[in-house]
């Protein structure tokens, strides 16, 4: 058994479809975001970012920052272990009751990521609840899928965003059965957002419960950062609301609010949750000081939708092949997996921008695209010197510009 | 459908079968471990913790801490994206190498948590193994368990460190057929050990790749903290040895090492390393400070092995029951739940003791117990008051001492 040709053979598939990832190795800077230094074989380079979950910059934030700081210098660096033995600090505490609190739910669970809040919250309401059938959303990121396919219950796929798909599979399955309705507010990929409302409409007629996964928009939606479902009203219709400390709020973790017996339920018996070790007191404390930044400061909110519609603006100016949005996620298609790499690289090697290639099976094949994310620290200047460069790219390579834009020029 | 009301009865479960878990709220105290303080709703009171993972108090050492710290300042509080999308920090690219090196391996790949690492890098190694044997030991830890059913391979489990039985199972398979051991080195309930080198032999004779768990090893054991396999003179005959960074390393997160292929198949097709955000620079730069320090270092490992040999001797000549292991955890056996609960509430309570009880299902009904853990940092002073408390519990709920120590009292 020759394992290594074995896995060597695994890799080289994805080498010959072009779906081989390279991680550039980057250097962020604390007070210049989106500026990074970029380590390459010739030597140190600056480059911009415009592909940074970081949405909001406070992972530069200096609240935060120091919360951090100051947290290491009084309670070290790690948890020490799980949140039942001896890993449980007041910091990850105090961070649940901020996290309850911004969506105005009795609890919140904290969990080491977004992915894992998913994974193990999903698989474990499946499985508690008896035979329930998951209405899952055809976009839902792998996470979710995973936490489905983990909890061993039936699953429905509902087509994107359509409700009377999701009402015929609600009807279908009947009142008197369990059903889970998993869904994002903010898809990331197109940026497209939720009938939030409308769902938990349907979920309350057909008596389901509603899982809401907003990683894409807490902090950056609704008065004080609930997300979309705040934004709407609707925060207390939805049962469930999982959200990422690694975005927005730019630190590391993931969490769920819900009514306190969801919570204590998942807290109890969710094996991601209870078999590993904790968030480290200052990553909590990092985080908590970016939520509770973003529930009275909207400054950051607004900067970012003004730079994304400049951007949206700038881009589809030029003739640039946008995916409007009503978010702050701007994509731009290519359509091939080869030449979305190929502009990638040529963006970051004479241009100093860094926008990574997003390819097959994140988006499906032939929708290859560029997926831009301005922040507010993406200003005029290097939203004029993004325009240009992708310009410059989309000429080089013979790139297709969008019709109506070419003629507007 | 009352889905309140299921929640409700899905936690009522675990309070009926005093399996329900209240965690300590806790504040650790950097430079003072593992003296802590304990919120009550009385009022703080300082503790010392006796069943931390924070093995070798790393998360208190003054490089790790200044490390994050300096990371924090340069760099912020968060990694901004997946490894792959802006994510990938200079400071997660150097502490791989720094892991790759420590287990003398080709490459390493580091994960939010050594629960990940088990669950997505089993499960990855199983999918691309055609028609993968899974040869699992008993005892393995949830993650593995995870690891393994979601790779959806056919499993054998063998009974725990039982080469014969190991040995059938593998002779049955064929040496044709794609098989994994995935085994555990130190296991953490017992703190026994797995007879690595012979389960290579077995391996090597039958064709099989082997998986190690040293979560439990790593940092404590070999002349650079490499683990069982280190100290073993094995560690290049391991195929895949997975590691915690948030145990004697201090800090957070999992890895794995192996050759170069290997990992690289990993980091190409692992949904829960390629869908998640990367560790924050400070947690990386922390990790890899005590990765660093620890290989250098022997103070460490020599005082946690001499208080914990003194915690034993100190117990076992009070009476006390011991499980004897050759590691350095200490557990004493209590056997029923109610008063394993009881034995730890009043540690706490009465004598400032922090000692999480461990029940079914992380033990077998009938040996539920307390899991002690003495690091450099718990001296004589803390031995002996340990020992008192410990005697005036048993004393006090009736639970039995140990014939033979009781006869030589």
């Amino acid at each position: 058994m020759n394992y290594t040709a074995i896995f060597e053979d695994a890799v080289e598939m994805l080498r010959r479809e072009k779906r081989y990832r390279v991680f550039a190795d980057i250097e962020r800077i604390a007070g210049r975001f989106p500026h990074a230094l970029w380590r390459t074989p010739a030597g140190m380079r600056e480059i911009v970012v415009w592909c940074s979950n970081d949405y909001l910059g406070m992972g530069q934030h200096e609240g935060s920052i120091e919360a951090m700081i100051s947290a290491a210098r009084r309670f070290g660096v790690g948890a020490g272990g799980t949140r039942n033995i001896s890993g449980n600090s007041h910091q990850v505490v105090t961070l649940e009751e901020e996290l309850a609190d911004l969506h105005g739910k009795e609890a919140a669970l904290v969990f080491t990521s977004g992915y894992v809040s998913n994974q193990t919250g999903i698989a474990t309401l499946g499985r508690l609840l008896p035979d329930a059938l998951i209405l899952s959303d055809q976009l839902n990121h792998n996470s979710m899928i995973e936490g489905v396919r983990q909890s061993g219950r039936e699953k429905a796929i509902f087509r994107h965003n359509d409700l009377d798909h999701l009402e015929d599979l609600l009807r279908k399955a009947g009142r008197e059965r369990a059903k889970l309705i998993a869904f994002e507010s903010v898809y990331s990929m197109d940026g497209d957002i939720a009938p939030i409302g409308r769902i938990c409409d349907l979920a309350e007629r057909y008596g389901a419960m509603t899982y809401l996964d907003e990683v894409h928009a807490v902090g950056m939606y609704g008065p004080r950062g609930g997300g979309i479902a705040e934004r709407d009203g609707e925060m207390g219709r939805v049962d469930v609301i999982e959200g990422t400390l690694a975005k927005a709020f730019g630190a590391l973790g993931g969490y769920v609010a819900a009514a306190a017996p969801v919570v204590d339920a998942i807290r109890s018996h969710a094996p991601g949750f209870i078999f590993t070790s904790a968030l480290p007191p200052p990553v909590a404390a990092a985080a908590q000081a970016s939520v509770r930044h973003l529930k009275t400061s909207q400054a950051e909110r607004d900067a970012q939708q003004a730079n994304a519609a400049r951007t949206k603006a700038a881009l589809i100016g030029a003739g640039l092949p946008v995916v409007l949005s009503q978010t702050h996620i701007v994509p731009v298609i290519v359509g091939d997996a080869e030449r979305c790499k190929a502009a990638s690289d040529m963006l970051l090697a004479e241009h100093g921008i860094y926008i990574q290639p997003i390819n097959y099976p994140t988006v499906p094949r032939g929708t290859e695209r560029l997926r831009i994310t301005p922040t507010p620290f993406h200003g005029e200047a290097l939203i004029a010197g993004l325009t240009e460069a992708l310009v410059a790219v989309w000429r080089k390579l013979d790139l297709p510009f969008q019709p109506m834009a070419a003629a507007a020029e």
